[in-house]
């Protein structure tokens, strides 16, 4: 576990459940806060070197959960000792180290991931495979947003807003990434142009002279921070075509209050349309023309093909946030212990998709119009 | 009353409702068509002729409910009698019409209005009386959609999907003029630029050799269509820029299954946000960062200001499409009863500039770029 | 119309949408209440004395809108002088009263209706199409409330609150009567067996000397209170039988936080179930259990059979509270203007068996136990 | 862990997300249960005989997850080892069994505990750190429901079905047991007194000849059933005192076709209300009388005092199912490894209590009248 901020208890939990893995030692960016993560969760080794870890020869596989600057570093140093990789989104700072990281772990012949866990909701999957079935028809729009608002004030601080750790872009890039993942996972179309505008409306920010941890300061003391320019995005509009026939919209904000974590979607075929909403994950809208719309509360006997496999409980038991790690990470181990079998989540390749979008969105706001992916 | 369709129907009700007004007389596009209008709504006179109910003594003010073409020439011959009008949506098929009528009224001193209706849900005027009262803050972002269902298939037809008789703009004109009505009346701020995609996904419609009620067709056999090319849009997706520092994005469409009269916007300030859809008029969402959401159930006692005027039923007893007419119905006849009264209704000058809005969509649409209002 | 309160407005207004029938007089407590109503409402006659009102021979019906003890002396009068009655509900002070009311009508030949006019928003008809379809299959449970909040605090006072003006039974007089008519009128089914219990939480409340408006004195100063010994309930609880097999329990109150209007019930059958809630009275659940749940939003060309006749308006055009009171008056008027067409509203013989339902209620109250009807 | 069924890979699950604690072996009702169990879940040892498991000394604590009849016999044994036992609900078939379960382990020093999970979604803690800080006022009434339709038709089977398994409360022992004591848990106050009836609409059930999985056998073939004459409730139907004061209604089902798993349930107060349901369980309502309603989406940030702790993920994070368990384990454990902590969990206190209310609910149905808890 290379981290030790919110997703590190995420990842180390979920890999738990599934049994047959082990966590074995976890790396943060100094001794002592490995060492407290490694205390609290239970965790033989820690360091506060990740060189060191991603040498470890009893250690199989990596998980990256550090700020965006360190995950092709670690990646690509992973990788060259052999070690499996899952990585967070968005999976690096560019689309040349994504396509590095790619290029070795193929190379190596490693298994490798990018974490768009999004998609594992069992409902969210139910919808794959009826656009696969043909049931939604010919997908004619798409539109949507994923808004948060735990960084609605100028008060609000943390490792995502600074560009030298994340990237240019913040809330396109942590959660706009998650968008246009799902959309493109879901329809089996990739987005061919994206007409965006990104807007930075805190373009300073005060940063508190101690530490944050994510999410957490929503009532800090206005005393002792530090004046801050800010360069990466608080909100995003972007208009989108779909393959070759669909059209599209949606909005990524991180400053939108009362949404904590609302990722919407909502996608309109000629035959059916469907919407779904993060905040109440285990629930799915069908819209119909001619007969009544319907509602699906996750059910695996109401699921079609594989979408049930990814329901470990009955109709109307939620599975949450969680469930959507251990649903990615399961399949990332079995494929680890069988390499014989598919690939049946986002890998590398996904993860540099999503950094070229991420380019085109940057273009087409700095030129203020239209850009088609090549 | 000109026009025999659906919204005849709901103007003569909601006009009946006041007490102090009368039906006098309906024009139809033929006289069979306005005498069995009449039969069935007690009207007592009916013609074939627009023209003549436009110039009859006996009657004060007229309501133009046909299509748009014939907006502007009916209102015109009603200013010149002298006659006070109501016009539906969108005023007319370009904004120098809407320019000519506005001037035309004003100069004859006649009561005009257009009649965005949608602003008079209660809940929405508490939505204006709120960010007026500042207790949203600044206003950053918005973000919505009107969406509907009834032109989904190629077999749907109305005189809306024909350039002639509805304008160029057909999605964007019907829904998308309240949609940017409703976004700067609430907000009290213009829209300053958008950057707009129109859509027509079905190019070629059947229309039937038969006459077809508006939005009730739905089960049409599919004998006797006539291949018809269709030029007005079905869906479009704008992004927009609101006064100087907000921002946002819209939809609107007509082929979106199970939308059936979805119109929905959120509106965010640094303050709070908030969110309404039309299909669950009497609710509204007010989403905060450091305190729970709140909802309000239509409740006179709860809404701020001149808003719980615009309630005329205690709190939790719906009030639904056909009281909005009746809120701005009210407001019209009494400014005509009493002139001294301040106008608090929309204009022919909101008509107009909401089709200098719907100008710039095209215009942008056209260059595939932003265009700045003036 | 006979009263000057909420919904003497609420009924004049729906009768005027009617376009054949006028608001002629108008009564109230007081001279004065009655001339400011018909100034208000512009209806040429008023009256201080009721009994002046249901002699004129210019009126051929009267509306009975007042507190419940004076509804059987009213309709008694008005009978005698072979005016038509529409009643609101509870009919009467007891069964008795009603009995005689029914008789006498029947025998004078008027046309006679207690309104019940929740039963006419149209999802809620077509729930009734659906059961008499057997699409529910056989009723087995059903379940549900009728909560309001306006008499939570000791604060609030009402005629309602007084038994010598309400009848001993408020909350389950005013709004139980509702709920216990619709199960009825929509499972098709009788309620056999009840098992009750009603409570006074406020046993004193604080009287204003001067007058309050129904649901308006929600922030009365506290001086000058009288404080009244209470015999109505604030909540009650049933268990049901309804028919030979379905079971079910229902609540009501006027004490319940944030409800403002919720009267809601859930209909369970042996093929799928049914939900509702007035605070949303054009959306329908549909519950299934081998395939999606399905909700309707009101769209007429989604309701079978009659139920579309109660929908004046298009899908998603919301159709609310005033509007179930215009299609029960159309029907009542029609059933006037023509004697020869089935009744389809509900009459004094519903209101006497509300009544009797009442009794029962109040009677197992009394005795701790279930209570059989005849 | 004892059992194989679906509460067993849920509860392995959850315990190994602690970190702390292993599962080291499973029983089942046969040896190729327990093996082909332990295979797919990565367990060290298993045997077709509890009475081993409940033996071995590398065993601290077992997990009691099998038909209800087994619970007492395991628990004995499992005590009588010194082992710490955390098992399912309903605890015993009787209150017999669970007050000598309960009086083994206090005088063994064994920690226990009844697995009322559903008390610890987050959300939910919230409404207990509410009540106990005052902010609902004084309960005065609660209402609700706990409906399913797994077992809808009369193909449908499981263990739960048959009455020597499980005991002759079925709809109300299996989840209205949850029902109450989540109420009473949140208010912080006893039912007192009950009025019940139970109803059992499938008289005969057909039980298939082999196997079948709970939950899963949705659209099983209706070949090779035997008739099996029922006696367990499908439905149930209660009034309740709660204290002194407060009053209330809920009913139980397993035939109410669309409820997944719909446990819900509304409090309120002299000073507001809340609601929740199990099918949206990151969400609260919060109902007032003189302001909006409000709501929260699970965010640990807008928690009071220690339900915060239950929530182990940032704002609009689902937490579900899962999760609830994870919580209540992690404080069974933590207790064990510190016997000076307090007990922050359901004891076999609790469970005994639960079944003296279940055995009232019988008492009161048998009767058909209230029955008074001691």
């Amino acid at each position: 576990m290379l981290g030790t901020g919110f997703m590190g208890i995420v990842h180390t939990e979920a890999i738990r459940r599934l049994g047959f893995v082990d966590v074995v030692a976890v790396s943060g960016s100094s001794a002592d806060k490995a060492k407290a993560f490694a205390n609290a969760m239970y965790i033989d080794k820690s360091s506060g070197s990740w060189e060191e870890i991603v040498k470890d020869p009893e250690i199989d596989a990596v998980h990256i959960c550090t700020p965006n600057v360190l995950h092709h570093p670690m990646a690509m140093a992973a990788i060259a000792n052999g070690k499996h990789v899952l990585c967070e989104k968005p999976l690096t700072m560019n689309s040349a180290e994504a396509a590095e990281m790619l290029a070795a772990a193929e190379k190596k012949g490693v298994v490798h991931a990018t974490n768009h866990n999004l998609r594992y909701y069992p409902v969210v999957q139910h919808v794959r495979q009826m656009v696969a079935a043909g049931e939604l028809g010919e997908v004619l729009a798409v539109q949507g947003t994923y808004s948060q608002d735990w960084l609605l004030y100028d008060t609000d601080y943390n490792w995502r807003i600074e560009a030298e750790s994340n990237g240019k872009l913040r809330a396109m890039g942590d959660i706009g990434s998650h968008w246009m993942d799902m959309i493109q996972h879901l329809t089996g179309l990739e987005i061919t142009s994206v007409c965006a505008e990104l807007t930075t409306f805190h373009k300073t920010r005060k940063k508190p002279k101690g530490s944050v941890q994510t999410f957490t300061g929503k009532t800090l003391n206005p005393d002792d921070y530090q004046a801050i320019p800010i360069a990466t995005d608080d909100f995003g509009a972007v208009l989108i075509h779909l393959g070759d026939r669909a059209r599209g919209a949606f909005t990524v904000s991180q400053v939108s209050a009362g949404n904590k974590n609302s990722f919407r979607f909502e996608i309109y075929g000629t035959k059916c349309g469907i919407s779904w909403n993060q905040e109440r994950p285990d629930e799915l809208w069908i819209g119909n023309r001619n007969s009544p719309n319907q509602t699906i509360v996750k059910d695996p006997s109401l699921l079609k093909g594989s979408a049930a496999g990814f329901a470990d409980l009955p109709g109307g038991h939620s599975e949450g946030y969680d469930d959507s790690h251990k649903q990615l990470f399961k399949r990332f181990y079995q494929k680890i212990a069988d390499p014989s079998i598919p690939v049946d989540f986002p890998t590398f390749a996904d993860g540099l998709h999503g950094m070229k979008l991420l380019e085109a969105v940057t273009a087409s706001d700095a030129k203020r119009g239209w850009v088609d992916l090549a």
